[in-house]
């Protein structure tokens, strides 16, 4: 049983109450708890040692990364967040200086984003560091009314580029809280996620809600610098001694595109919003987003369509896009 | 340095924002988030393979754990819980009965509270299962302004009976949420917290914020019938096969009473209410508690000092407690 199958069995039978208008599922739980016109945002995530990240990682930017995985969760919503509460496993005999710059990096990216921290519980995980961290926001309900999930037509849009964490910003990314609230406020986002497994992952799961599928062109996609550097010379491992140590191996090699393209479809960690609108409104969305967030590419790269499944259209053709990211448990 | 020690280093520059009514240190964190007259609760919590239960312990059981650890510190603030979000670590090679039954123990214990589980993140954790838990509730703001720290001449009362955990109540306690909101509803409750750390343990933090000091009474203290049983038989090792792993050995025994005093001292996980409230109350309150909760006892277990330190009279005398429970990372 894989990570999503057994996330699938076990939402099947979760407790609900009148709270919830969003459960189990999607980037975030949305709770509807009297506030007249918000939502409050509730998203938990965690990165464990040898996992999410090499022991040897500066344990600043680890922190950072923590922190900033629950950030770009938000961001997908269009939400802002408000504090957070940490989660700390450590070995009996952990460093303090160590931890202190574990805590520097979740306390400056928290502040960075107007987060609070407000409390959290140490114990310990005798074998490696982990952290999971809890963090709650609001969201305008106009904003959670818009979100119909992808339909036909729609267009596909990817912020930034695709394909660079395995060279680091996997630790550096920066989770797209202006971008994701801007949009929302501006544009009716059927659907937004954030790239978190990988393309080839995560849109099979943004359109699971309606059932459409998609087709995306390749030339259109965004690859980074990096994964390209990478791919061009042939290295197979992280270019940075802090790269992620997963995947280790990447068992969808063998169906999804290899080199740069492939990371870019596949490695996951990216971070970026992947964002899901009315065709009418791409362009205005670019012509718009020049001019609010001019360093920041935005791509289409591809439509929604009726027929379930994505596939990849390139010269030769359209192919079956294998629904594969990194998965926990294979 | 210890658990302690590390949590008051990194609590202290912690990042806030407007919304922070009670940040890291009390049972959960409150936030004012614009509606009228609530604040919300927001606490985390974790249990571990081999530290806080034993890998043979029944995973049913361990699920309600996980929940009612946090649960129990919604009930010490008088609150109401709503949702949780859970974080699963799993090593690489689980059985998906055992995770079912895990999610079993979870589900029945926040239905049994009215809790939604609205989330989660599953990741590996290669060596051991831990499970982290997020839990938002609400508060009313006439609560929270009660909630004056521990005054001087103040009663010290104690919910249920202490001592019990190691004979299997650290895995089958119930969070007294229905008595916490009654408290709360009905007296000027100026502190309260949950039992997690034992008597000697999280009494002394109870009085932190108004540096206040406390008697308590040792023939008032209510000892459990486990405790007792497990004094007189001498036996060392938890009396059943599903007790906590901690505390292996109990670095204390030495400075506190042993026998089934030391235990309802010190063992821990009790999840019992331990309550300060002005002394006039006293009376009116165990009238109404006999009233409203005949199953459940109440005691009086001594009252706030002005002086800091906490003493325990005897027959013999007072002597001062020194003030330790289960403590990670020593």
């Amino acid at each position: 049983m894989n990570e999503f199958e057994l996330i699938r069995q076990l939402c099947a039978n979760l407790p609900v109450n009148d709270s919830v208008v969003i459960g189990a599922g999607d980037d975030c739980a949305a709770l509807d708890l009297g506030l007249s016109d918000t939502l409050l945002l509730l998203k938990t995530d965690a990165v464990v040692e040898g996992i999410h990240y090499h022991s040897d990682a500066d344990p600043a930017r680890i922190g950072r990364k923590a922190i900033n995985r629950c950030l770009s969760d938000i961001a997908a919503m269009g939400g802002v967040p408000t504090a957070a509460v940490i989660t700390l496993g450590l070995p009996a005999k952990f460093e303090f200086p160590y931890v202190q710059a574990l805590y520097a990096g979740l306390n400056q990216a928290a502040q960075d984003a107007g987060v609070a921290i407000v409390g959290g519980e140490t114990t310990t995980n005798p074998d490696r560091v982990l952290i999971s961290v809890a963090l709650i926001g609001t969201l305008p309900k106009t904003v959670a009314a818009k979100r119909t999930g992808a339909q036909p037509g729609d267009a596909i849009f990817v912020t930034g580029e695709l394909g660079g964490s395995q060279a680091g910003k996997h630790l550096d990314f920066i989770p797209r809280l202006t971008e994701g609230r801007w949009l929302v406020q501006n544009f009716d986002i059927h659907a937004m996620k954030d790239l978190s497994d990988g393309l080839a992952g995560d849109l099979p799961r943004l359109l699971e809600r309606t059932g459409a599928g998609a087709e995306l062109l390749a030339h259109a996609i965004p690859i980074s610098r990096a994964a390209r550097l990478r791919a061009a010379t042939g290295s197979p491992q992280p270019a940075a001694a802090n790269g992620p140590t997963h995947p280790p191996t990447r068992p969808q090699a063998t169906r999804v595109p290899g080199g740069a393209l492939g990371a870019a479809l596949a490695d996951g960690e990216d971070f970026e919003l992947l964002i899901v609108l009315p065709a009418k409104q791409a362009v205005p969305l670019l012509d718009a987003w020049k001019k609010e967030f001019p360093a920041l590419p935005l791509t289409c790269i591809g439509k929604v369509r009726p027929e379930p499944g994505v596939t990849l259209r390139d010269k030769e053709g359209a192919r079956p896009l294998p629904a594969h990211g990194y998965v926990h448990f294979e």
